[in-house]
């Protein structure tokens, strides 16, 4: 049923892990087309035991193309969509564009997997620190009903693209030997720094990066009575988003309570051990699929909620490893319709 | 009244700054004793137009001495202070070891100056996220009696001194040419890294450092209802811990209300213009010695609260810049009672 995929933006950060996992998770498909823009048209990308061209995004591009994932900037997202949707395609989209939609479904497979049967040709995968956020909040909003976050983000440079990591290595470069490298991809110099604005200011004093935490992680739960006040801050680390979450649930949870819940939730591994110094980090995230949650504690401050430390690598649960999810899904409820 | 002063700890990331401090602040002692163990004794430092020949810390060494200023670690403080007290001297201490004894004040000279008069010969210094945090939450607490915080940090690591930024730039360095430098000061690689542990365990899965934030900020502002739930987190930043701050208040304050407070508080430098891109930022808080304090807005989690980002000089007003205040209140305190 999805036999010819196609990806769009195959040279980028997010793309060049969305064709590893292909790979890897052995996705079933038949052929694989690489569209970008004319820039890279022409380029040779090895997929598996396969060498493909990358060919030209543009209007004709779609034809018998069944499925596409695609991570690129909104705006061009905004206008390739519906080429790929009048071509018959289903769109499983990384970008901001379409999150919001009313008839775009927001999915994040282990959370609200049966969303996806309500497309309308496009299905959007949610930003990086929405997606690991509510991978962790799933189970205790299922047992116990989440009313209220209040989250602080330590997130990497990554989560700007291939250019974002480059300017932090040159930037500390460039500090350790007493130079000041300007900043280009962030607003300001990244090295040994901390920059709290991601994203432009959307509401209320809140970046376009904190609202899209409120918003997305409303319409995944279905739940518009959900409460968060976020914090984004851009740190100067490769790979891997951390959160510091604060959860506040209808019917309290003890620090015990949420660590089964987030142990026998899907996608999520516990790290958890103070004395033995073990508990997510950056380093130890890289390259691995899950969301990894240590530090689990009661709230001293009298809310009844848990504290939690949650660290997931934004260009795979963040990001890939979210999109190809949600392709196999759609795979997987095709094959169960067809049997 | 404090003519002669000793400063314990001269050779120490803080004490470095003290010396400095002492000098561009032009505090008035007569003579200068630098004390430190038996490592740097003989060592000279130049300290304004002087050399001075640093002594050995031992029971003798404060004979005539009426003032010590102290940055050790705590086990060196539990010893030396009873030798200066003994001698008649007031000891000004950065250590934790006599912060929460009861007959010892805790002191940030902008918010409770006058615990000074009932000191018993010891004066503590805060941790350093206590100092900075206090010191942006007097105006609001003054004007609407805080209630709840809710904190995570971004700690710089030069909190564990010279020789965590050390340990930084060697972690840096190794790990852009591909090695992995081995963790001594930290518990882990810092390089690129975030590390949610600072201190040991200490209460209900809290760290030694989290529980500091809640008891000391009680201890300075005389109020043990104040709730605090902290997150510690050190990360890759040399100099200037950043904290992003949740406060909610008794009599629910607007945020143009906190940003007023903010502006008229004593220590307090509101940097707040996001559409501009300015917030306070560790690279530019280095070598300053206010509290700086931006992304003011309302909480929009529903608590009536106020969200900020709190970023100050950790080895300045988080350490060495305090203990030369609160001196330089004694000093003030002995003039006027002499007048």
């Amino acid at each position: 049923m999805y036999e010819t995929i196609a990806l769009v933006g195959a040279t980028g950060a997010v793309g060049r892990i969305v064709l590893e996992q292909l790979v890897e998770r052995k996705f079933p498909y038949k052929r694989l087309k690489l569209l970008a823009s004319e820039r890279s048209v022409g380029k040779e990308v090895r997929v598996g035991d396969e060498t493909i061209k990358i060919e030209l995004l543009e209007p004709n591009a779609f034809k018998h193309v069944d499925l596409v994932i695609a991570s690129t900037p909104d705006e061009v997202s905004a206008e390739f969509a519906a080429w790929a949707v009048e071509a018959g395609a289903v769109v499983v989209d990384e970008s901001a564009f379409w999150r919001m939609d009313d008839k775009v479904p927001l999915v994040v497979p282990e959370v609200n997997p049966d969303a996806v049967d309500h497309h309308s040709g496009i299905i959007a995968s949610p930003n990086c620190s929405t997606t690991q956020m509510v991978v962790a909040l799933a189970p205790l909003h299922k047992a116990a009903r989440v009313k209220r976050v209040v989250v602080s983000t330590y997130q990497a440079t990554s989560g700007a693209g291939i250019a974002g990591n480059e300017e932090l290595k040159d930037s500390v470069r460039d500090s350790l030997s007493g130079k000041v490298h300007p900043a280009k991809v962030f607003q300001h110099p990244i090295a040994f720094n901390l920059i709290p604005q991601i994203g432009s200011r959307k509401y209320e004093g809140y970046t376009s990066e904190e609202m899209k935490m409120v918003y997305e992680t409303r319409k995944i739960f279905g739940d518009d009575d959900i409460q968060i006040c976020p914090t984004c801050v851009r740190v100067p680390v490769m790979i891997g988003h951390s959160e510091s979450i604060l959860v506040e649930t209808e019917r309290p949870l003890t620090a015990a309570e949420a660590t089964e819940l987030f142990r026998a939730a899907d996608g999520v591994t516990v790290v958890d051990d103070l004395d033995a110094m073990q508990y997510p980090m950056p380093r130890d995230c890289d390259g691995k699929d899950d969301v990894f949650v240590g530090r689990i504690r009661k709230d001293i401050s009298g809310s009844g909620g848990i504290a939690f430390w949650c660290v997931s690598d934004n260009l795979r649960k963040g990001a890939a490893t979210n999109a190809v999810q949600i392709a196999e899904l759609l795979v997987r409820k095709a094959a169960a319709v067809s049997s």
